[in-house]
């Protein structure tokens, strides 16, 4: 589905603007960025790009659009005749998916003319943002996990189809092992799993009948959910009976048991001893009723049995704080002569000011460690030699200054449109989820903390902040 | 886009599983309904039916998805040939579109073969959780705004595009006046409005002459955004100056102001005094800053001076209460001879005990008032007389009893499918709108408060209550 309309309307009103009154071919750049890690984290981790370009490589207006349009009364025949021959034709720069990333750094730049660029705001930000916020998500549960399975159950709660399909790609990003929503291993690969619900063990006149008929149509994925009657009491023992009636007598020893409800601390240890006495030490146990990662971490400090855990709405909604806020800023404008003219957005909150300018991106890595140390925004045509030492500096507290050396410097931007052509080469989505994990492993522990992290450094070169100091002064 | 796939993949292993152990078509009712109201209000606004419909008419497997199903080896030919056949053949209920409704009583009853019944779960909750939950948010920020319009201005923020696009639609029946959303106009007709962004004014080189040419283009919807620089000192004074020099001439006096950041309270009675000062009294002051129904109870209750609100990620993402928990749960099943048997989930935790057997429900209006007394779940073969008194109980405290009297009984399930077909007369959205509203007229102040609101009674018949009773003793 061709999402151009998916636009918030004022992007059309001004477009029309810029196209009756001369800012047609002004040449813009824009920023992606966002200002807060969402549930007070040391990071975020960006995801979304592939549809992005999807996106791009898509727009375009039908007759039928351009006719809804023509009905609204407020667009000249001219604009509506630029629109139906719309394509992008602007340069793009993007993080790669997967990477974590840190407040106010661009996560996407777009460099176009005025109208392209503008239209590309609200599918862009919603992508961003909603893609981000997931993977930011399952990372944290992944990480409390702590390298147990960790599976996307949370379709039937996502806000939307797209919610929950792309919702389990960007779980994947995140470290998530698989998920429940079939589409989105058809889709993108994403691994679906299931077994039953408890209205399977309902239908048959007894939950025996009902394991028994489960074990035998799938002997080598045999996952018995026990709570629908009484865990212990029935609910085990039957699974039991199950596995010694029918996987015994064919050798299988790999099953599991999932439990959905009840207090899983308690639950899941009485589970393993029964199992275990029962000779079914290879069969798992799976838990799944409302997890998230501070409940993954106190079950686990409670010495909880549990080999996998299926996570719903809290990871798929991103329950504790839903919103992950990206914007999308003005940066620059060219002049007719090609100069690039540098803008900023003042407000009177402080953290709301942007960074002007077309900009780059350093991340240093220290070259004992392999840690990521700082990363540092600097003019577009500055370069960082990382065979000197560098002076950064705190750019809100321009006295706390630190020396940077032995250091490699890595561009965090890559091109992704030259001229509106795809000049990116797609990774598969499972080197995204690889390049996510080890790069979050470059990452100091403190930055990874879920509670009062350490402020990883975004600072900016002496460069961009002398200009945004002097745009500033010239506002006020 | 067939969203056939879209389903849990637990939905397939057991729809195989039914397949191939007798239970293929077995007819089975399913009940899908909540628990909890979202953000601890009185009531939630029904909505999604509309897509569920379109969903089940599109119900089938292209070749692609039997290949990709094929390829996971777990089902058997027999199966997959019964998916690549596949229509729905069942029946469903469902309360209309903005009804007012309240935990435990099912939004939607399906009566339909195991398989069929098993493989809409998925679709149906998520759809109906989702746009319910927006409605739901939506209608509590508009009964905030006591008159004022509210547009739904969250697209940028929202989980995806569906969450953008269907949620603009949800918020349109909660009472929104309209969205930014250009799609959800096309689509489905919900008014789309939008003038400027920040990027506007700082592309010009003064903010006057930004607001002058959006003034020039757009005379009749000139709506300037005042707070790029600072709204007092000089958006508000260009913003007039603009109307003096383009509209005045004109002969335009309706236009209007747009704060988007800032302390609204203080900011717009400010704004009013100057607008009104220089003569632009119909000039409307729109406010569109992280907003939701207590801030906007707080901002009216300050005096602000604000005619209409833009609402964005606090609405679209149902911030505070991100997920509406829908369940869809087993109700009954049909032997052989066309009997009803009916079927119970258990739990430890009271309130997650289901409701058996295929029901009715019925909303009780008081024939005085015209407000809704109670609701009244019973067995599928009872009807209730309104022209005899009738003694209701609270089904959890059964000695508290009560007799409705003078009342007239209206059943909130109506039929939409019947086996397969639509038979169900589709409202349009203006008229789901204009439903929602007078239905949610229809409950008394107490059941609407925000905080701590009346418990509505939703009753179980004593027949009905006699069941539930009898299976509960027979598994414990």
């Amino acid at each position: 589905m061709n999402m151009s309309m998916l636009c918030d309307f004022y992007e059309l009103t001004m477009g029309n603007g810029y196209f009756n009154s001369g800012y047609k071919d002004r040449m813009t750049y824009f920023d992606l960025f966002f200002r807060q890690v969402p549930d007070g984290g040391g990071f975020a981790i960006a995801a979304g790009l592939e549809q992005v370009i999807e996106y791009i490589q898509e727009l375009s207006f039908s007759e039928d659009d351009i006719r809804y349009l023509r009905s609204r009364g407020m667009f000249t025949e001219g604009f509506l005749d630029y629109l139906r021959n719309f394509k992008f034709t602007g340069d793009i720069w993007a993080v790669p998916e997967g990477t974590p990333v840190f407040p106010r750094e661009p996560l996407l730049v777009v460099r176009a003319p005025a109208i392209q660029a503008q239209l590309l705001e609200t599918f862009l930000l919603l992508t961003v943002n909603h893609q981000s916020l997931i993977a930011t998500k399952a990372n944290r549960i992944v990480r409390a996990a702590d390298g147990r399975a960790v599976l996307e159950f949370g379709s039937r709660r996502a806000q939307g189809a797209d919610g929950a399909i792309l919702g389990a790609r960007a779980a994947y990003i995140g470290g998530c092992a698989g998920t429940a929503c079939t589409i989105s291993d058809r889709l993108y690969g994403v691994r679906a799993a299931g077994t039953m619900a408890h209205a399977w063990v309902q239908m048959f006149d007894s939950q025996y009948e009902a394991f028994k008929a489960y074990c035998e149509i799938y002997p080598d994925n045999a996952v018995l959910l026990v709570d629908t009657y009484n865990t212990l009491k029935s609910g085990v023992p039957d699974a039991i009976r199950a596995f010694n009636d029918v996987l015994k007598p064919r050798g299988i020893t790999k099953c599991g048991i999932r439990l959905d409800s009840g207090d899983m601390a308690y639950l899941t240890r009485r589970c393993r001893k029964m199992l275990d006495d029962a000779g079914w030490t290879e069969c798992t146990i799976t838990v799944s009723n409302s997890l998230d990662e501070h409940i993954i971490q106190d079950l686990l400090q409670q010495g909880a049995c549990i080999d996998a855990f299926g996570v719903g709405e809290r990871l798929i909604t991103a329950r504790s704080e839903p919103v992950f806020g990206g914007v999308y800023k003005l940066a620059a404008v060219e002049n007719g002569q090609g100069e690039i003219i540098p803008k900023i957005k003042i407000s009177e909150n402080n953290a709301k000011i942007t960074n002007p300018h077309f900009k780059k991106i350093y991340r240093f890595f220290g070259n004992d460690t392999g840690k990521a140390i700082a990363d540092y925004m600097c003019v577009y045509d500055e370069t960082v030699d990382d065979t000197k030492n560098l002076e950064i500096f705190d750019p809100d507290a321009t006295w706390k200054r630190k020396e940077v050396y032995d250091f490699t410097a890595k561009e965090l931007l890559v091109p992704v449109f030259k001229n509106g052509e795809l000049v990116y080469n797609q990774p598969t989505l499972n080197e995204i989820r690889a390049y996510c994990a080890e790069q979050v492993d470059t990452l100091w522990d403190e930055v990874k903390r879920f509670d009062n992290p350490h402020t990883y450094y975004v600072d900016l070169s002496q460069k961009l902040w002398d200009i945004k100091y002097n745009l500033l002064r010239q506002k006020h």
